[in-house]
């Protein structure tokens, strides 16, 4: 295997994949970090070493179970995920949590950047935090989080708990690399509904009312109206891999994180799933859908790329988008100009 | 502006362009046949003078109201376009009904391909009907209606139907290209509901539950349940277009095109949601968002076909997907190398 590597890899590699893929210890975790931040680089030499790296540890992943989270800012997430990890390492479970979080190039990090955070977890050495790679498109920070969650995986994480904020199309990004996907809730749904974004809710296997300690007959009302709402988008699931996973109907638990209340109901719900996704195949089919639908998003955002800096389209493209916007050339006529440019500069290159 | 036309148009094609913009009448006739047939043509030197055509028409277009219509089959689509469009020619307009139907290439055209529909319409010469380009991609059989739409609106139709069966993203591709997306329903709601795909309810700015006669408390009912889950799916409207909208709620009317009830107050509420949008300047900003979005969907089309058609690429593509799903290639690693392949064969060409 070794001999596939590509030339000037260094001893260093070598030691960094090792490193990974050692035993708990303090050695794992640096080569983790090391090996995380080897992916975040967006040097070109740096990138042909990621990705060696990635193909060395592929064959120890994907036996971890990928539990994706998303909710509101003070919805509780942090608290949540805190509490829940700590119960699962004290259950023997060693519990990665990575986050995608599109806005923090801008914020400088708002989850995972506050060090304050999930305190008592971060602490633990069966727990390995990381927060969010923090610059370009959020195609690219999910590259980087979906990469950063093998070399958990390859380190023997065998539950990886991938976190965002509602921005931008966050909560489909996460959705796309985990097995199952919780939308945590506050107990006053009339208004939250309103907060979550077109498409979300549809995407949950399991909704979770926080704080529901805060105000029980508030979260009894949310729960019944999310399970309503919940059966009525459930109708409209009609992709191959939704039908597939129709054995399961999404569920809606009340919960406080805080007090501690409810965790093991939901990590039975978790277990739940699992089991009966793995034994109905719905899962791996999962996998290999989000496998094949990732290659395509990042072989598209790639041609873009590509596309947009190519000499030939950038000399002409303010001027034709204009055109297009004020009726002057139809926008196919556009399309097809540019692409002949892209093609011919290519050719010329 | 001749000047700017590719070298090798003769004089036929000034013919063809002077055909479409000459007054109504049978030489405008079969210049708009010609002309639409020209647009469907594959071939590269007909493509050519099809862009120059589009280009010289285009500012001749726009000023027609583009109304979007789809539903499942036995809504009673057919009947529904043809009382409507004798009731518009009657008022003065001049209507061209246009069909996307990305299943005709398959099904030899499902619909209107028979010439027997909306007969007494089809032979009013101040209505055009064409029926759905008959093969490709659905980007590529909406392209071609897109176009279409262009010719009519040049030879001064005003109002430009298009409409669409439920097959794979077609509501979407109508609703894309149109200043008004209208759903049609039969009154059996229940039902109804779940043989709509998901999203496509989201689109509509105007649900019509057609057939409304035959079980007057059933399209009530109807009614109601469809208004209040507008109302839900409304709370998730986001999008900057769907924001700007806002100031139209989506309505529902109980219609009943046969019988004729129900089609004036159809169109009174199409001309107050037009006059409405005109003025707080929603249209144009949606005409503008659709030519922009349709731009780079055709990119993205074309890089995809470029990409896939590179033999640097189609020598790999199997083994490497194949990599991918096994788990054996990290999705982004087979990305990057693809790319990689496409640009070095691109600049080797």
């Amino acid at each position: 295997m070794r001999a596939e590597l590509p030339p000037g890899l260094t001893p260093a590699f070598t030691a960094l994949v090792d490193g990974v893929l050692a035993g708990p210890g303090p050695r794992q975790r640096r080569a983790m970090a090391k090996a995380i931040t080897l992916l975040e680089s967006t040097r070109a030499e740096h990138r042909a070493q990621a990705d060696a790296m990635l193909t060395e540890l592929l064959p120890r992943t994907g036996t971890s179970f990928r539990l994706g989270i998303s909710g509101v800012p003070g919805v509780g997430k942090s608290t949540f995920i805190e509490a829940l990890g700590l119960s699962l390492i004290d259950q023997g479970h060693r519990v990665a949590v990575l986050a995608i979080d599109p806005s923090s190039s801008v914020s400088g990090g708002s989850i995972l950047g506050d060090k304050t955070r999930m305190e008592r977890l971060s602490m633990d050495e069966r727990a390995y935090i990381r927060p969010s790679p923090s610059s370009g498109t959020l195609g690219g920070v999910a590259e980087k989080t979906r990469e950063a969650m093998l070399v958990c995986e390859a380190a023997g994480y065998d539950v990886v708990i991938v976190e965002t904020v509602g921005v931008g199309q966050s909560e489909t990004a996460v959705a796309g690399m985990t097995d199952m996907y919780c939308l945590l809730q506050l107990p006053n749904a009339g208004d939250d509904l309103q907060a979550i974004k077109k498409g979300v809710m549809e995407l949950a296997d399991l909704v979770v009312i926080n704080k529901a300690d805060l105000d029980d007959a508030a979260a009894t009302r949310a729960q019944s109206q999310i399970t309503s709402s919940l059966r009525l988008y459930g109708m409209h699931r009609r992709t191959p891999h939704e039908v597939a996973a129709a054995n399961w109907q999404p569920r809606v638990m009340r919960l406080s994180a805080l007090k501690g209340q409810g965790l093991a109901e939901f990590w039975s719900a978790v277990s739940e799933f699992r089991t009966l996704q793995t034994h109905n195949g719905a899962l791996d089919h999962k996998r290999r859908q989000q496998a094949r639908a990732w290659m395509w998003e990042r072989i598209q955002a790639g041609l873009q790329q590509q596309f947009l800096s190519a000499p030939a389209v950038r000399q002409v493209m303010d001027e034709t988008l204009a055109q297009v916007l004020d009726g002057r050339l139809a926008a196919s006529t556009a399309a097809r100009q540019l692409l002949a440019r892209f093609s011919g500069d290519n050719a010329d290159a």
